[in-house]
């Protein structure tokens, strides 16, 4: 069965939950609500060893992929880190557990959400690292999730996107979360969809696309292209970008687009509009419309 | 690198921790403190084929046992379930996914804690699924830890231990959450210490001893064994039990000790007494001491 089969079912299972969960299963994170009233952000991702970095990576490299996952998912949402939990299924015989463990703490410590808790074990086969990330929402915008882009919005995308694998750029990405809390100050609710770009733009804006019930229609000639990128097609289905693809309710006249975070200078780029109707295509540069779930990568 | 000595580590490095976090690693659950000022349990365990269940194992226990270490890690702290997360990385070929998926979905909603978010990717090793539980505290004794046992306290445990993986016991015990609330509730602030006995009595009165500072003797005779049992050797070292081990303030005259939980009629049995000093001891039926953190299942 494939990945966005079971995602499917997944979703239909999360029915009928306590009226505690925001929101349940299908989107970058889960909100619920505490007792006392608070809303928080939880978010799980894995990395495995074969699947999302190559055996012999330095222990570095996946403890920092692991942080920056989890992470991208809950800027997607709009929120702030506060706490992560880990376990670890270490490969018998691997000699960096400790290694591991320490660089683990030192990400998940600088990038904002200190590992309070987790677990090791042992294993005959791959290396297999697990992540949970506790944060809150914008406290005005709240979560920010994947379903509420409406005919007429404009879709943008933050950074660049392509060649991720090629380049190192899955195992060296920022997670955009200051740029994520940027665009919820400045923009609040004209801010009506976003979601992080991690299986390839075309899948992600499909996810965009039918979770809202509208149409997305990307132009390719005004994806941005990351260096050495010169095809269209890898910035659509490479995945592992770790960028955000957002909507905009359109501005009045007169009122700017933004253009790029300034703390951090990472652009925005409009590369496509939402409309009425359903699924999500790419216009290609000859004005070929292409079915843009076909260009994706499913883990 | 052995277990305890990770767990060592991992226990230094969480020096340095913001003051939202309450209680870092080292317990069966972490503690942190909301913006509004709720108290949270998280915990984080997993299982992984070949390690925790034996390979074609069914999906329905499979996924039962995840959810059931999970609770019996916050049972531990006296805590009630809300929420989980769950990732699974699959086997190549695994034809079940989509049950294991709706079998993880049953278990969390009927054990308490409905499954919130999570994510699947493949692996070509064996399965190793992840599973994080997000808890609240009893609201008036508050999270019992493993630290707070005093010389003269009493030592109990629940249930009865040994041969968990010969009896299948491993893969349908139910966690302790109701004893615990319960433990919680009659005594209070009497309740001094808890942990669950997942790595064997040895070894897990050992942490209690250590964490603590007090040295804790065991009387061999007194640990109930499980049906099938007959070495009291098991009952201290096979591990996965995942009963509740807890230590009590010595009652005044005519207080009567816990004897079971009235809600469920599980037995609570006094096996021991904390004294000042250091160290852990079992003491065999002819009155020999041995080192309690020698018996235990180190994962």
């Amino acid at each position: 069965m494939r990945e966005e089969e079971l995602l499917r079912r997944i979703f239909e299972r999360s029915r009928g939950l306590p009226p505690s969960v925001v929101l349940g299963p299908g989107d970058d994170a889960a909100a619920v609500r505490t007792p006392a009233g608070d809303t928080l952000l939880l978010a799980a991702d894995q990395v495995v060893e074969g699947r999302h970095f190559t055996p012999g990576t330095e222990p570095d490299l996946i403890a920092r992929k692991l942080v920056a996952r989890n992470l991208s998912d809950l800027a997607a949402m709009g929120g702030r880190p506060l706490w992560s939990l880990a376990t670890g299924a270490i490969p018998d015989g691997f000699a960096h557990a400790d290694e591991l463990n320490a660089r683990l703490f030192h990400w998940a410590a600088l990038l904002g959400c200190p590992l309070v808790g987790g677990d090791l074990a042992r294993t005959s086969g791959p290396m297999v690292l697990s992540m949970t990330v506790i944060g809150a929402p914008h406290p005005e915008r709240g979560p920010v999730t994947r379903a509420g882009a409406r005919p007429g919005d404009l879709v943008f995308v933050s950074g660049s996107l392509g060649g991720s694998f090629a380049s190192g750029h899955h195992a060296r990405f920022e997670p955009r979360l200051r740029e994520a809390a940027f665009l919820c100050e400045s923009l609040g609710a004209r801010l009506t969809s976003m979601i992080d770009v991690s299986d390839g733009l075309g899948l992600d804006a499909a996810r965009v696309a039918r979770a809202s019930g509208v149409r997305i229609e990307i132009d390719a000639r005004r994806v941005p292209l990351s260096p050495g990128v010169t095809d269209w097609r890898a910035a659509a289905g490479d995945g592992e970008d770790h960028e955000l693809l957002f909507t905009l309710a359109m501005p009045g006249p007169g009122v700017p687009e933004p253009a790029c975070c300034p703390e951090t200078g990472v652009r925005f780029s409009r590369i496509g509009l939402a409309a009425a109707g359903s699924g999500c295509v790419i216009l290609d540069p000859d004005g070929n419309a292409h079915d843009a779930a076909a260009f994706g990568w499913q883990h």
